[in-house]
Protein backbone atom coordinates (compact mmCIF):
# COMPACT_ATOMS: atom_id res chain seq x y z
CA UNK A 1 0.00 0.00 0.00
CA UNK A 2 1.20 3.47 -0.85
CA UNK A 3 2.11 5.82 1.90
CA UNK A 4 -0.07 8.77 2.74
CA UNK A 5 2.36 12.04 1.55
CA UNK A 6 2.97 13.88 4.90
CA UNK A 7 1.30 17.09 3.63
CA UNK A 8 -2.10 15.02 3.39
CA UNK A 9 -1.62 14.22 7.52
CA UNK A 10 -0.90 17.85 7.98
CA UNK A 11 -4.13 19.01 5.86
CA UNK A 12 -6.04 16.39 7.49
CA UNK A 13 -4.89 17.89 10.96
CA UNK A 14 -5.57 21.60 10.11
CA UNK A 15 -9.00 20.43 8.49
CA UNK A 16 -9.72 18.92 12.06
CA UNK A 17 -8.88 21.73 13.90
CA UNK A 18 -10.75 23.91 11.53
CA UNK A 19 -14.32 21.93 12.30
CA UNK A 20 -13.73 22.11 15.96
CA UNK A 21 -13.43 25.63 15.82
CA UNK A 22 -10.07 25.97 16.61
CA UNK A 23 -9.34 28.30 13.69
CA UNK A 24 -12.76 29.97 13.40
CA UNK A 25 -14.19 31.30 10.00
CA UNK A 26 -11.73 34.26 9.16
CA UNK A 27 -9.11 33.60 11.49
CA UNK A 28 -5.80 33.96 10.52
CA UNK A 29 -3.53 30.30 10.43
CA UNK A 30 -0.10 30.54 11.63
CA UNK A 31 2.83 31.29 9.37
CA UNK A 32 4.05 28.85 6.98
CA UNK A 33 7.49 29.33 9.40
CA UNK A 34 5.70 28.40 12.24
CA UNK A 35 3.73 25.10 10.82
CA UNK A 36 7.14 24.12 9.51
CA UNK A 37 8.50 24.40 12.86
CA UNK A 38 5.26 23.01 14.61
CA UNK A 39 4.69 19.82 12.19
CA UNK A 40 9.07 19.01 12.22
CA UNK A 41 8.63 19.43 8.63
CA UNK A 42 10.12 21.90 5.58
CA UNK A 43 8.00 24.96 4.56
CA UNK A 44 7.53 23.22 0.98
CA UNK A 45 5.31 20.52 2.56
CA UNK A 46 3.54 22.69 4.67
CA UNK A 47 2.70 24.80 1.48
CA UNK A 48 1.40 21.64 -0.43
CA UNK A 49 -0.97 21.06 2.51
CA UNK A 50 -2.03 24.49 2.59
CA UNK A 51 -2.73 24.35 -1.27
CA UNK A 52 -4.88 21.83 -1.10
CA UNK A 53 -6.93 23.41 1.41
CA UNK A 54 -7.14 26.59 -0.66
CA UNK A 55 -8.26 24.10 -3.31
CA UNK A 56 -11.16 22.23 -1.23
CA UNK A 57 -12.52 26.08 -0.25
CA UNK A 58 -11.26 25.80 3.28
CA UNK A 59 -8.64 28.27 3.01
CA UNK A 60 -8.32 31.72 1.34
CA UNK A 61 -4.68 33.05 0.63
CA UNK A 62 -4.52 36.91 0.96
CA UNK A 63 -2.31 38.86 -0.41
CA UNK A 64 0.29 40.37 1.97
CA UNK A 65 -1.67 38.86 5.11
CA UNK A 66 -1.40 35.46 5.20
CA UNK A 67 -4.01 32.46 4.70
CA UNK A 68 -7.22 32.65 6.29
CA UNK A 69 -9.71 30.05 7.16
CA UNK A 70 -12.32 30.81 4.82
CA UNK A 71 -15.96 32.47 5.46
CA UNK A 72 -19.07 33.25 3.76
CA UNK A 73 -19.95 36.96 3.45
CA UNK A 74 -20.70 38.49 6.61
CA UNK A 75 -24.25 40.38 7.02
CA UNK A 76 -24.28 44.13 7.07
CA UNK A 77 -27.40 45.31 7.61
CA UNK A 78 -28.69 48.38 5.22
CA UNK A 79 -31.57 50.71 6.77
CA UNK A 80 -32.24 53.81 8.13
CA UNK A 81 -30.00 53.41 10.81
CA UNK A 82 -26.73 52.20 9.73
CA UNK A 83 -23.88 52.29 12.12
CA UNK A 84 -20.61 50.75 10.85
CA UNK A 85 -19.19 50.05 14.37
CA UNK A 86 -22.56 48.26 15.81
CA UNK A 87 -23.08 46.38 12.29
CA UNK A 88 -19.20 45.23 12.66
CA UNK A 89 -19.75 44.57 16.48
CA UNK A 90 -23.51 42.08 15.28
CA UNK A 91 -21.07 39.95 13.79
CA UNK A 92 -18.80 39.12 16.40
CA UNK A 93 -15.52 41.08 15.73
CA UNK A 94 -13.98 44.24 16.44
CA UNK A 95 -14.55 47.00 13.90
CA UNK A 96 -12.14 49.61 13.32
CA UNK A 97 -11.47 52.84 10.95
CA UNK A 98 -8.03 53.89 9.74
CA UNK A 99 -8.47 57.66 8.02
CA UNK A 100 -6.52 57.73 4.86
CA UNK A 101 -7.24 61.68 4.26
CA UNK A 102 -9.40 64.32 4.87
CA UNK A 103 -9.78 67.48 3.47
CA UNK A 104 -11.90 70.82 2.50
CA UNK A 105 -12.20 71.66 -1.02
CA UNK A 106 -15.41 73.08 -3.12
CA UNK A 107 -18.07 70.54 -4.04
CA UNK A 108 -18.59 69.22 -7.04
CA UNK A 109 -22.06 69.08 -9.08
CA UNK A 110 -22.92 65.40 -8.10
CA UNK A 111 -22.13 66.58 -4.04
CA UNK A 112 -23.50 69.46 -4.49
CA UNK A 113 -27.31 67.66 -5.87
CA UNK A 114 -26.74 65.24 -2.91
CA UNK A 115 -26.13 67.69 -0.28
CA UNK A 116 -28.29 70.24 -1.58
CA UNK A 117 -25.71 72.79 -1.62
CA UNK A 118 -24.39 75.30 -3.89
CA UNK A 119 -21.67 73.88 -6.58
CA UNK A 120 -18.27 75.18 -4.87
CA UNK A 121 -19.56 75.03 -1.34
CA UNK A 122 -17.24 74.01 0.66
CA UNK A 123 -16.93 70.58 1.72
CA UNK A 124 -15.27 68.12 4.16
CA UNK A 125 -13.65 64.84 2.97
CA UNK A 126 -13.04 61.93 4.61
CA UNK A 127 -11.23 58.78 3.00
CA UNK A 128 -11.07 55.63 5.20
CA UNK A 129 -10.32 52.08 5.32
CA UNK A 130 -12.69 50.31 7.91
CA UNK A 131 -11.72 46.33 9.03
CA UNK A 132 -13.53 43.97 11.00
CA UNK A 133 -11.09 41.96 12.71
CA UNK A 134 -7.91 41.74 11.10
CA UNK A 135 -9.86 42.06 7.55
CA UNK A 136 -10.05 45.25 5.88
CA UNK A 137 -14.09 45.12 5.02
CA UNK A 138 -14.44 48.63 3.08
CA UNK A 139 -12.74 51.83 1.21
CA UNK A 140 -15.61 54.91 2.24
CA UNK A 141 -15.18 58.63 0.99
CA UNK A 142 -17.40 60.47 3.32
CA UNK A 143 -18.82 64.14 2.25
CA UNK A 144 -19.92 66.83 4.67
CA UNK A 145 -21.26 70.26 3.97
CA UNK A 146 -18.69 72.23 5.43
CA UNK A 147 -21.15 75.29 6.40
CA UNK A 148 -23.97 72.67 8.22
CA UNK A 149 -21.21 70.84 10.74
CA UNK A 150 -18.12 73.51 10.51
CA UNK A 151 -15.93 71.21 12.92
CA UNK A 152 -16.32 67.95 11.64
CA UNK A 153 -12.66 67.62 10.17
CA UNK A 154 -11.06 68.37 13.44
CA UNK A 155 -13.32 65.87 15.36
CA UNK A 156 -12.71 63.37 12.60
CA UNK A 157 -9.13 63.89 12.68
CA UNK A 158 -8.87 62.90 16.32
CA UNK A 159 -9.80 59.71 15.87
CA UNK A 160 -13.79 59.69 16.34
CA UNK A 161 -16.96 57.98 14.53
CA UNK A 162 -18.83 59.71 12.27
CA UNK A 163 -21.41 59.31 14.89
CA UNK A 164 -19.22 60.89 17.29
CA UNK A 165 -17.79 63.59 14.95
CA UNK A 166 -21.56 64.61 14.13
CA UNK A 167 -22.60 64.96 17.75
CA UNK A 168 -19.59 67.41 18.09
CA UNK A 169 -21.21 69.50 15.52
CA UNK A 170 -24.71 69.15 17.45
CA UNK A 171 -26.11 66.52 15.01
CA UNK A 172 -27.37 64.23 17.83
CA UNK A 173 -28.98 61.71 15.06
CA UNK A 174 -29.24 61.29 11.67
CA UNK A 175 -30.67 58.72 9.26
CA UNK A 176 -30.00 57.28 5.85
CA UNK A 177 -32.43 58.35 3.00
CA UNK A 178 -31.59 55.94 0.19
CA UNK A 179 -28.85 54.11 -0.76
CA UNK A 180 -28.03 52.61 -4.55
CA UNK A 181 -26.30 49.78 -4.55
CA UNK A 182 -23.70 48.33 -7.93
CA UNK A 183 -21.18 46.16 -8.46
CA UNK A 184 -17.60 46.86 -9.30
CA UNK A 185 -14.38 45.17 -10.60
CA UNK A 186 -11.89 46.39 -7.72
CA UNK A 187 -8.82 48.84 -9.40
CA UNK A 188 -5.21 48.16 -8.39
CA UNK A 189 -5.49 50.49 -5.33
CA UNK A 190 -8.71 49.58 -4.17
CA UNK A 191 -7.79 46.03 -4.71
CA UNK A 192 -3.95 47.17 -2.56
CA UNK A 193 -6.19 48.42 0.31
CA UNK A 194 -8.99 45.68 0.49
CA UNK A 195 -6.57 43.06 0.19
CA UNK A 196 -8.30 41.29 -2.71
CA UNK A 197 -7.24 40.12 -6.26
CA UNK A 198 -7.79 43.03 -8.86
CA UNK A 199 -10.79 42.50 -10.66
CA UNK A 200 -12.40 40.73 -7.74
CA UNK A 201 -15.92 41.72 -7.48
CA UNK A 202 -16.59 44.78 -5.14
CA UNK A 203 -20.58 46.21 -3.88
CA UNK A 204 -20.57 50.02 -4.59
CA UNK A 205 -22.82 51.93 -2.57
CA UNK A 206 -24.07 55.60 -2.35
CA UNK A 207 -25.95 56.53 0.17
CA UNK A 208 -27.38 60.47 1.53
CA UNK A 209 -27.66 59.99 5.52
CA UNK A 210 -30.02 63.51 6.16
CA UNK A 211 -31.19 65.07 9.75
CA UNK A 212 -34.55 64.20 11.35
CA UNK A 213 -35.98 66.68 9.09
CA UNK A 214 -34.27 65.35 5.68
CA UNK A 215 -31.44 67.93 5.76
CA UNK A 216 -28.69 66.51 4.04
CA UNK A 217 -25.54 65.55 6.02
CA UNK A 218 -23.75 63.52 4.74
CA UNK A 219 -22.89 62.15 1.10
CA UNK A 220 -21.01 58.45 1.13
CA UNK A 221 -19.34 56.34 -1.23
CA UNK A 222 -18.51 52.63 -0.28
CA UNK A 223 -16.66 50.45 -1.82
CA UNK A 224 -17.27 46.78 0.37
CA UNK A 225 -15.05 43.55 -0.43
CA UNK A 226 -17.41 41.57 -2.00
CA UNK A 227 -15.97 37.97 -0.58
CA UNK A 228 -16.00 39.74 3.23
CA UNK A 229 -19.67 41.23 3.08
CA UNK A 230 -23.25 41.06 2.36
CA UNK A 231 -25.59 43.71 2.60
CA UNK A 232 -29.12 42.89 4.01
CA UNK A 233 -32.33 45.15 3.45
CA UNK A 234 -35.18 44.19 5.37
CA UNK A 235 -38.36 45.63 3.59
CA UNK A 236 -40.73 46.91 6.27
CA UNK A 237 -44.48 47.20 5.41
CA UNK A 238 -44.77 50.87 3.66
CA UNK A 239 -46.68 53.65 6.44
CA UNK A 240 -50.07 53.48 4.34
CA UNK A 241 -50.63 49.17 5.74
CA UNK A 242 -50.98 50.89 8.41
CA UNK A 243 -54.28 52.25 7.88
CA UNK B 1 -0.15 69.78 -42.05
CA UNK B 2 -1.04 65.93 -41.90
CA UNK B 3 -4.30 64.66 -43.15
CA UNK B 4 -6.79 63.94 -40.54
CA UNK B 5 -7.17 59.60 -41.12
CA UNK B 6 -10.77 58.81 -42.37
CA UNK B 7 -11.02 56.59 -39.35
CA UNK B 8 -11.34 59.68 -36.99
CA UNK B 9 -13.79 61.70 -38.75
CA UNK B 10 -16.23 57.91 -38.88
CA UNK B 11 -15.24 58.41 -35.12
CA UNK B 12 -16.14 61.97 -34.92
CA UNK B 13 -19.09 61.45 -36.93
CA UNK B 14 -21.02 58.58 -34.73
CA UNK B 15 -19.97 60.78 -31.84
CA UNK B 16 -22.05 63.54 -32.55
CA UNK B 17 -24.81 61.50 -33.47
CA UNK B 18 -24.30 59.71 -30.05
CA UNK B 19 -24.14 63.01 -28.29
CA UNK B 20 -27.73 63.90 -30.50
CA UNK B 21 -29.27 60.70 -29.19
CA UNK B 22 -29.84 59.74 -32.78
CA UNK B 23 -27.89 56.99 -31.10
CA UNK B 24 -29.20 56.99 -26.87
CA UNK B 25 -27.42 55.02 -23.63
CA UNK B 26 -27.74 51.35 -24.88
CA UNK B 27 -28.65 51.29 -28.41
CA UNK B 28 -26.95 48.70 -30.47
CA UNK B 29 -24.64 50.94 -33.06
CA UNK B 30 -25.20 49.16 -37.06
CA UNK B 31 -23.11 46.66 -37.63
CA UNK B 32 -19.61 47.25 -38.76
CA UNK B 33 -20.76 45.84 -42.55
CA UNK B 34 -23.63 48.90 -42.47
CA UNK B 35 -21.06 51.17 -41.21
CA UNK B 36 -18.57 50.17 -44.22
CA UNK B 37 -21.53 50.87 -46.71
CA UNK B 38 -22.55 53.96 -45.11
CA UNK B 39 -19.22 55.77 -44.87
CA UNK B 40 -17.70 54.15 -48.45
CA UNK B 41 -14.58 53.04 -46.18
CA UNK B 42 -13.02 49.25 -45.96
CA UNK B 43 -14.15 47.33 -42.62
CA UNK B 44 -11.19 47.93 -40.75
CA UNK B 45 -11.50 51.81 -40.98
CA UNK B 46 -14.91 50.89 -39.61
CA UNK B 47 -13.07 49.30 -36.62
CA UNK B 48 -10.62 51.42 -36.02
CA UNK B 49 -12.60 54.08 -35.39
CA UNK B 50 -15.11 51.74 -33.20
CA UNK B 51 -11.97 50.68 -30.91
CA UNK B 52 -11.80 54.32 -30.21
CA UNK B 53 -14.82 55.00 -29.02
CA UNK B 54 -15.09 51.79 -26.91
CA UNK B 55 -11.25 52.86 -25.48
CA UNK B 56 -12.97 56.87 -24.34
CA UNK B 57 -15.70 55.05 -22.74
CA UNK B 58 -18.44 56.11 -25.45
CA UNK B 59 -19.08 52.64 -26.64
CA UNK B 60 -18.68 48.76 -24.74
CA UNK B 61 -18.45 45.66 -26.89
CA UNK B 62 -20.84 43.09 -26.28
CA UNK B 63 -19.94 39.61 -26.86
CA UNK B 64 -22.02 37.99 -30.00
CA UNK B 65 -24.15 40.77 -29.46
CA UNK B 66 -22.29 44.19 -31.29
CA UNK B 67 -21.61 47.35 -30.16
CA UNK B 68 -23.61 49.43 -27.61
CA UNK B 69 -23.67 53.06 -26.67
CA UNK B 70 -22.12 53.05 -23.19
CA UNK B 71 -24.59 54.06 -20.08
CA UNK B 72 -24.89 53.99 -17.03
CA UNK B 73 -26.45 51.27 -14.71
CA UNK B 74 -29.51 51.32 -15.02
CA UNK B 75 -31.85 52.11 -11.24
CA UNK B 76 -33.89 48.84 -10.34
CA UNK B 77 -35.90 49.74 -7.19
CA UNK B 78 -36.22 47.28 -4.43
CA UNK B 79 -38.67 47.48 -1.88
CA UNK B 80 -41.79 45.75 -0.49
CA UNK B 81 -42.78 45.57 -4.09
CA UNK B 82 -40.28 44.34 -6.67
CA UNK B 83 -41.83 43.49 -10.00
CA UNK B 84 -39.78 43.16 -13.09
CA UNK B 85 -41.30 44.11 -15.86
CA UNK B 86 -42.87 47.81 -14.29
CA UNK B 87 -39.46 48.57 -12.81
CA UNK B 88 -37.75 47.62 -16.31
CA UNK B 89 -40.72 49.86 -18.15
CA UNK B 90 -39.77 52.20 -16.08
CA UNK B 91 -36.68 52.74 -17.62
CA UNK B 92 -37.76 53.29 -20.61
CA UNK B 93 -37.24 50.07 -22.07
CA UNK B 94 -39.12 46.84 -23.13
CA UNK B 95 -39.23 43.93 -20.71
CA UNK B 96 -38.68 39.91 -21.63
CA UNK B 97 -37.90 36.49 -19.82
CA UNK B 98 -36.83 33.74 -20.66
CA UNK B 99 -37.80 30.08 -19.65
CA UNK B 100 -34.22 28.26 -19.33
CA UNK B 101 -35.73 25.49 -17.32
CA UNK B 102 -38.70 24.15 -14.87
CA UNK B 103 -38.50 21.53 -12.96
CA UNK B 104 -40.48 19.91 -9.51
CA UNK B 105 -37.94 18.54 -7.47
CA UNK B 106 -36.92 18.10 -3.36
CA UNK B 107 -36.32 21.31 -1.54
CA UNK B 108 -33.07 21.32 -0.32
CA UNK B 109 -32.35 22.73 3.54
CA UNK B 110 -31.93 26.35 2.27
CA UNK B 111 -35.13 26.28 0.20
CA UNK B 112 -36.99 24.76 2.89
CA UNK B 113 -35.64 27.02 5.68
CA UNK B 114 -36.40 30.48 3.07
CA UNK B 115 -40.20 28.65 2.41
CA UNK B 116 -40.38 27.31 5.81
CA UNK B 117 -42.06 23.69 4.37
CA UNK B 118 -40.27 20.41 5.42
CA UNK B 119 -36.98 19.79 3.63
CA UNK B 120 -37.63 17.04 0.58
CA UNK B 121 -41.15 18.81 0.34
CA UNK B 122 -41.87 19.55 -3.50
CA UNK B 123 -40.61 22.58 -4.38
CA UNK B 124 -41.65 24.58 -8.39
CA UNK B 125 -37.73 25.44 -9.65
CA UNK B 126 -38.36 28.24 -12.27
CA UNK B 127 -34.88 29.29 -13.87
CA UNK B 128 -34.72 32.24 -16.41
CA UNK B 129 -33.09 34.88 -17.70
CA UNK B 130 -34.15 38.50 -17.78
CA UNK B 131 -33.74 41.25 -20.67
CA UNK B 132 -34.14 44.73 -20.59
CA UNK B 133 -34.79 45.63 -24.59
CA UNK B 134 -31.87 44.24 -26.32
CA UNK B 135 -29.32 43.68 -23.50
CA UNK B 136 -30.06 40.76 -21.18
CA UNK B 137 -29.63 41.35 -17.28
CA UNK B 138 -30.62 38.78 -14.68
CA UNK B 139 -30.10 35.23 -14.52
CA UNK B 140 -32.78 34.60 -11.79
CA UNK B 141 -34.33 31.09 -9.82
CA UNK B 142 -37.15 31.62 -8.35
CA UNK B 143 -38.63 28.49 -5.89
CA UNK B 144 -41.82 28.26 -5.07
CA UNK B 145 -43.90 25.83 -2.64
CA UNK B 146 -45.30 23.22 -4.75
CA UNK B 147 -48.07 22.51 -1.89
CA UNK B 148 -49.13 26.12 -1.59
CA UNK B 149 -49.18 27.07 -5.04
CA UNK B 150 -49.84 23.54 -7.04
CA UNK B 151 -50.55 25.04 -10.84
CA UNK B 152 -47.73 27.82 -10.89
CA UNK B 153 -45.72 25.35 -13.09
CA UNK B 154 -48.49 25.09 -15.89
CA UNK B 155 -49.06 28.25 -15.30
CA UNK B 156 -44.97 29.41 -15.74
CA UNK B 157 -44.64 27.62 -18.67
CA UNK B 158 -47.46 28.74 -20.45
CA UNK B 159 -45.12 32.28 -20.27
CA UNK B 160 -46.67 34.43 -17.77
CA UNK B 161 -45.00 36.67 -15.45
CA UNK B 162 -44.06 35.68 -11.69
CA UNK B 163 -47.38 37.66 -10.58
CA UNK B 164 -50.09 36.46 -13.32
CA UNK B 165 -48.61 32.59 -12.02
CA UNK B 166 -49.17 33.27 -8.92
CA UNK B 167 -53.00 35.25 -9.32
CA UNK B 168 -53.60 32.09 -11.34
CA UNK B 169 -53.18 30.02 -7.87
CA UNK B 170 -55.23 32.12 -6.21
CA UNK B 171 -52.17 34.65 -4.87
CA UNK B 172 -53.65 38.47 -5.44
CA UNK B 173 -51.09 39.71 -3.98
CA UNK B 174 -46.88 39.55 -2.64
CA UNK B 175 -44.54 41.51 -0.93
CA UNK B 176 -41.00 41.61 -0.68
CA UNK B 177 -39.93 40.61 3.06
CA UNK B 178 -35.68 41.03 3.19
CA UNK B 179 -32.94 40.59 0.39
CA UNK B 180 -29.57 40.03 0.73
CA UNK B 181 -26.95 41.15 -1.87
CA UNK B 182 -23.64 40.73 -2.23
CA UNK B 183 -21.06 40.50 -5.38
CA UNK B 184 -19.64 37.66 -7.29
CA UNK B 185 -17.73 37.36 -10.68
CA UNK B 186 -19.39 35.91 -13.48
CA UNK B 187 -18.93 31.90 -13.91
CA UNK B 188 -18.42 31.25 -17.49
CA UNK B 189 -21.73 30.27 -18.01
CA UNK B 190 -23.45 33.27 -16.30
CA UNK B 191 -20.91 35.39 -18.70
CA UNK B 192 -22.32 33.44 -21.60
CA UNK B 193 -26.14 34.15 -20.68
CA UNK B 194 -25.32 37.70 -19.72
CA UNK B 195 -23.41 38.42 -22.45
CA UNK B 196 -20.81 39.83 -20.55
CA UNK B 197 -16.98 39.25 -20.04
CA UNK B 198 -15.75 36.40 -17.56
CA UNK B 199 -15.58 37.26 -13.75
CA UNK B 200 -17.12 40.69 -14.60
CA UNK B 201 -18.65 41.76 -11.20
CA UNK B 202 -22.61 40.83 -10.54
CA UNK B 203 -24.65 41.53 -8.36
CA UNK B 204 -26.35 38.55 -6.44
CA UNK B 205 -29.57 39.15 -4.53
CA UNK B 206 -31.20 36.57 -2.78
CA UNK B 207 -34.83 37.67 -1.27
CA UNK B 208 -37.89 35.84 0.11
CA UNK B 209 -41.45 36.72 -1.04
CA UNK B 210 -44.47 36.08 0.94
CA UNK B 211 -48.32 36.55 1.00
CA UNK B 212 -49.75 39.72 2.75
CA UNK B 213 -49.97 37.28 6.01
CA UNK B 214 -46.01 36.13 6.06
CA UNK B 215 -46.24 32.46 4.70
CA UNK B 216 -43.43 32.37 2.42
CA UNK B 217 -44.73 31.81 -1.45
CA UNK B 218 -41.42 32.48 -3.46
CA UNK B 219 -37.78 32.02 -2.63
CA UNK B 220 -35.63 33.93 -5.06
CA UNK B 221 -32.07 33.81 -6.38
CA UNK B 222 -31.10 36.80 -8.85
CA UNK B 223 -27.69 37.16 -10.66
CA UNK B 224 -27.64 40.57 -12.45
CA UNK B 225 -25.04 42.49 -14.70
CA UNK B 226 -23.25 45.15 -12.72
CA UNK B 227 -22.35 46.97 -15.94
CA UNK B 228 -26.25 47.30 -16.27
CA UNK B 229 -28.04 47.19 -13.03
CA UNK B 230 -27.73 49.25 -10.36
CA UNK B 231 -29.88 48.18 -6.75
CA UNK B 232 -31.86 51.05 -5.29
CA UNK B 233 -33.35 51.21 -1.70
CA UNK B 234 -35.48 54.26 -0.20
CA UNK B 235 -35.45 53.48 4.12
CA UNK B 236 -38.76 54.52 4.40
CA UNK B 237 -39.57 55.63 8.28
CA UNK B 238 -40.27 52.58 10.62
CA UNK B 239 -43.83 52.68 11.90
CA UNK B 240 -43.03 53.65 15.14
CA UNK B 241 -41.78 56.92 14.26
CA UNK B 242 -45.39 57.46 13.28
CA UNK B 243 -46.03 57.82 16.63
Amino acid sequence: MARTPVWTSIADTLRAEIAARQYGPGDKLPTEAELSTRFGVNRHTVRRALADLVDKGILRTRRGAGVFVEAPPADYPIGRRVRFHQNIRASGREPAKKVLRTETRAADLAEARALEIAPGAPVVVYEGLSSSGEAPVALFTSIFPADRVPRVAEALAAGGSVTEALAANGVPDYVRRDTRISAEAASPTQALHLRVRENAPLLKTIAVNTLLDGTPIEYGITFFAGERIALTVAHDAPKESLD
